[in-house]
């Protein structure tokens, strides 16, 4: 809008208008700027110290599964990565146990990438039942929900949508999983088709206060139009991200960004640690298996009573939490593999990254 | 049972009652642990002589299959990485040949997984044979257990359990395989779904001294509650190994813990050596794998009358040196791993730990 200003002066003013007018515009840009600055460095997250506060010490005694069980649910006949990032990122972060449910055809080829995985072939896409009639259909479907039902309890989060893809007849059934995470109050972080499939009902997370979104530019331009009427003000970033999330009922939204900014409707953080440039697919994978490991740690330190330092909503700590890790881990493995650093690169720098912020001993 | 107690006088006597009370159940918790602490200081094995008593030598005059023939029963729909984590650690440790029998559609993916391992396709879960007469499940079954007959003479032991899973018929097809590996003297290692099996027919296992029970917490939870029909006593927990192991009719446990213990009803021994806080899923086939090679080899040096230095049942020092030989590859993974530690990086371990125990030259 500034420069668009500026123009229309050149074409209409003198030039010592134009002049003044320039040294007013840029007065104005300057202020707004610094004013941006200094609320962003106000609102920045003292990630480091977050990490450590909720990272649960490493204990002899501790028993198989304390440290955390996540559970991610994607994996179709397109998208067989996006699922594995983000369960074994949960695994290399420190939880104990990742389980993914994706489509039957999907499950070899994400068991093949990782013996570490429990992948459960469960879900179905309209494709491998175009023979089968609607009764048939439901049948099928009631049995997935019933084989996710069987560990539910079991989880400590779970991430839906890392590789989900949109089939209607798949996305109906992770409808029915997300409802029955709600029943039994188990958290949500919903990312990528995930989040195509709540902004289209938005019912699934409205009001829930363990659900985490985490939309990119495109997904959070479709959030803020679908629930705000709006389109997206850059220049009010964390007011307008603090009015969606709690319109959409205190939720935990993590908007991704050169800096990522976290909101839950009561307060914004926003995370601006140097990561990469790189900006290869898959990274959003990472982020969602990490922010689910930490956000079952933060909840957990804080079920203790040991969340004194950091009286924050634990879903914004694993989000802070989350994105400080991968911003650490990209950093590192940009500066040892450049230009041509994958999503893998940065997940093996996961261990390096904890261990530097969080030393194990 | 002693705090209780203590917060119990809290509310009923005066202060000066209140203080010698808690002098007394100090005392008395004092004297506890210190007993505790002594008689298990008198329990620990002697660990690292085990392994190179028990360790063959290497000799270019030996052939394949010399060092040991281990086959893992394992692997279905939703496992695959427990039987390879279980297979290859025998291999690592130093057997000639790991076999692993599973279901048609684990196969491939156990064999992408390395191929050093020789796979079966030839169990059966339940949703495979849906539309199935009685007659051809029975068929199809017979044919899976002398397709394992077909090998079962071959083996130094046979691992059940790892990734086995909970399916009836599957359950039913590996109960005639540990009949027939019972009737042919093949040493069991039981482990994962296998103790689920085993602790609802205890008949499998009962009586038969070339069985090995691997619990963890909650498998050896329901052991004790099924045979003894109580609760577990951490306060005897050697006593109490000791009767169940008895009570099983001499089969070898090996209770997983801060320190393992074993008995085979006649002793009992510690494992205490310092290991890995780290609890991910898959240390537990590493042990199974761990332990069927050892004790291959412990029952082949006391056959030959070379076990003169440790008189102990072979059974109970292949518990001893692979319960060893897991903490000291999981110690060393950890140690330059950290929190991100998963079981395959133990198992690259497994080498540089045996050549530190016991090398090879």
């Amino acid at each position: 809008m500034l420069i668009k200003l500026g123009m229309k002066c050149h074409t209409l003013a003198t030039s010592a208008v134009l002049r003044r007018q320039e040294f007013l515009l840029r007065s104005v840009a300057c202020y707004s700027d610094k004013k941006r600055t200094m609320s962003l460095d106000h609102l920045e997250a003292d990630a480091d110290s977050i990490v450590r506060a909720i990272t649960p010490k490493l204990d002899l005694s501790r028993h198989k599964g304390q440290a955390g069980k996540i559970a991610v649910v994607g994996g179709c006949r397109e998208y067989t990565g996006a699922p594995y990032f983000s369960a074994i990122s949960a695994l290399k972060i420190g939880a104990d146990l990742s389980h993914v449910f994706c489509t039957k055809d999907a499950a070899p080829v994400i068991k093949g990438y990782s013996p570490e995985l429990i992948v459960h072939p469960i879900l179905m896409e309209s494709y491998s039942v175009s023979g089968l009639s609607d009764e048939d259909r439901r049948y099928i479907s009631r049995n997935a929900i019933s084989e996710v039902d069987k560990w539910m309890e079991r989880f400590d989060c779970l991430v839906v949508g890392p590789g989900l893809g949109r089939d209607p007849l798949l996305l109906e059934c992770v409808s029915e999983i997300i409802k029955h995470a709600r029943q039994l109050k188990v958290p949500l972080v919903i990312d990528g088709d995930g989040l195509f499939l709540v902004t289209n009902c938005l019912d699934l997370v409205s009001g829930y206060p363990l659900a985490v979104l985490t939309p990119n530019v495109n997904e959070y331009k479709r959030l803020v139009q679908k629930v705000l009427n709006c389109e997206v003000n850059d220049q009010d970033a964390h007011d307008q991200l603090l009015s969606l999330a709690k319109r959409i009922g205190g939720v935990t939204i993590l908007k991704k960004g050169q800096s990522d900014l976290i909101s839950d409707g009561e307060i914004v953080k926003s995370v601006s640690i140097y990561g990469s440039p790189r900006r290869c697919g898959g990274q959003g994978d990472i982020l969602s298996g990490s922010v689910a490991v930490f956000l079952s740690w933060a909840r957990h330190i804080a079920a203790e009573g040991n969340l004194t330092d950091s009286p924050m909503n634990p879903m914004v700590l694993g989000c802070i939490a989350g994105s400080a890790l991968l911003r650490r881990a990209a950093s590192l493995a940009f500066a040892y593999k450049h230009r041509s650093t994958l999503t893998s690169d940065i997940i093996d720098f996961i261990g390096r990254s904890m261990e530097e912020i969080c030393p194990a001993h």
